[in-house]
């Protein structure tokens, strides 16, 4: 076992903290089409199998930090948040393997575009923004590669959020974790729309990184998830290929609810989601079968995401009047 | 391949049509705690895994059965239903094992306490109570394990529901599915209660035996399923044994939980949940973090069967006033 603060060390350069400088990075959203469910390492975030994502370019977390003498200081929205938040704990968790010693601190200004936790895995462009924020801090110049490693050891889908477009997180097999990083897709999908229905904006009652634990660990079905996970990625792959998006609907939609019957299959179950994500679901089903191109892919919460061809923009506003959308390809 | 005329024939005796008698019988309806979900053999319907079940006792179906020399004629519920209804063309298909010419028929006229195709078994108390008013009508006066292999014929569940209390379904090996039946269970739960909550008496869009196909055909989460399975029901034996009626429960709503997981992985994704569905669901796991003792299982539809001991009827009732109370044992 390696730990986090031993591959982070092997990465980051040694420089000196420059209390004139400050840091900003933006870093997008990135919603799965594969998703990242189950671990094989927890320090490490370390993934059973490849998952495989798209930015959303125009949604996303704006990070600002710079040096202090003092305790970290930590504002998310405008708000400086107390020391005993949770999120303030797991990042300065986080900040302690890039101190030089352990009384210096930082000073962080973070903005999301996305309710916090609300499985609009605003984890994975937080950690991506920081860590591009702190290479930009430290002068780092790291690389892609080493900064989606970076990343990863935040959160997982992190790994993913260095880049807009599609974009393949490789699970890798070495222990310490240096082959599991993103690689970007150079596949356009141009026509792709992403249409977000927010359903909760409430925190959910039990975080991916729990969620995981237990749908993993014990009696479920998720042994299966593997085996079907790579069969996923190579039929997602052809249909990108192909520019197909009703497969790559088809996939994704396959993919996101095979993950939630995981959950469910868990024991104690863990199920993410509210009546209102099934009203949601049936509603898409039904329209469907009268002909609308649209399918739905949905991450460790009760949210719904769309996706559909630009064409369909008009029939899918009509079946859901709240619908957000999103042009990942610009 | 066994054809299941074969298996019928080989099953009753030959005995020559009474016009003068009438058989009659009461099946009880079946609430599976360990499910039947996947055939290895469809015709015959025998089973992927053993599944073990409850006997409603009061629920059930009552029918009786006379001949005739013309055409089929079959009553649900009071009514004369059209040769063209879904429900007397599978009845007399399997009616056809059992005509010693083709131009005899049967007058049937059924009565159930349960909705039909609402996913609370009518077709299983229906087809045992069919083949013991057969079994009257003909005076085959074949036993048990026979009855159980000829109703499994007619549907799968069938074989469960010739007795009250527990019921074991032995999956079998056997091709021709001779060692496919049911059987007693002597240990008794005296203080069981069954809780039916009826959330939608609608006929389910799919029914039980083509989501099965479609579950266990192409890519899901099913190949889990079987040696899950085999964990739950060793571990239901366990706690029956010790009258663990927590523990029963526990093993239940994972079972059932686990059966609509497969479900949802299946593509395309099979969902008997409504908005409904999650909704008591989600009041029942809130209520059982606060204390209450209570379960729940599904089969394949959106209503909600509730597990508990008679000590929590009253909490129970108070969190579900709809409920509809079955003493199983009496």
């Amino acid at each position: 076992m390696f730990s986090a603060q031993a591959c982070i060390q092997h990465i980051i350069p040694k420089t000196r903290p420059d209390f004139s400088r400050e840091g900003s990075a933006f870093a997008p959203v990135n919603i799965a089409l594969i998703k990242y469910w189950g671990k094989r390492d927890t320090e490490l975030n370390l993934p059973v199998t490849d998952s495989l994502s798209i930015g959303l370019r125009t949604l996303g977390t704006r990070t600002r930090i710079r040096w202090t003498e003092g305790e970290d200081n930590i504002s998310l929205n405008g708000e400086l948040l107390p020391s005993d938040n949770a999120f303030v704990k797991r990042t300065r968790q986080y900040l302690h393997y890039f101190r030089p010693n352990p009384s210096l601190g930082f000073i962080i200004d973070t903005h999301n575009d996305v309710p916090t936790g609300a499985g609009l895995a605003s984890s994975a462009s937080g950690y991506a923004a920081l860590v591009l924020a702190l290479n930009d801090l430290c002068q780092w110049q790291l690389n892609k590669t080493q900064l989606s490693i970076l990343a990863r050891i935040g959160s997982g889908s992190a790994s993913r959020s260095l880049w807009n477009g599609l974009v393949h997180w490789h699970a890798g097999t070495q222990a310490d974790g240096m082959d599991s990083y993103a690689t970007p897709i150079t596949h356009q999908l141009p026509s792709l729309r992403v249409g977000l229905l927010t359903l909760s904006r409430k925190t959910k009652p039990i975080s991916s990184r729990l969620g995981m634990q237990q749908t993993v660990h014990g009696l479920s079905l998720y042994p299966a998830w593997k085996p079907m996970v790579e069969q996923h990625l190579s039929r997602l792959q052809t249909a990108i290929a192909a520019q197909d998006i009703a497969q790559i609907g088809a996939i994704s939609e396959h993919n996101a609810l095979s993950m939630h019957a995981t959950m469910l299959s868990a024991s104690p179950a863990l199920c993410y989601f509210l009546p209102e994500t099934i009203a949601t679901l049936q509603t898409l089903w039904q329209a469907r079968s009268e002909g609308l191109a649209c399918w739905a892919t949905l991450d460790a919460g009760p949210n719904v995401k769309l996706l559909f061809d630009a064409h369909e923009e008009a029939a899918v506003t009509a079946c859901f009047p709240k619908v957000s959308i999103v042009q990942p390809f610009g």
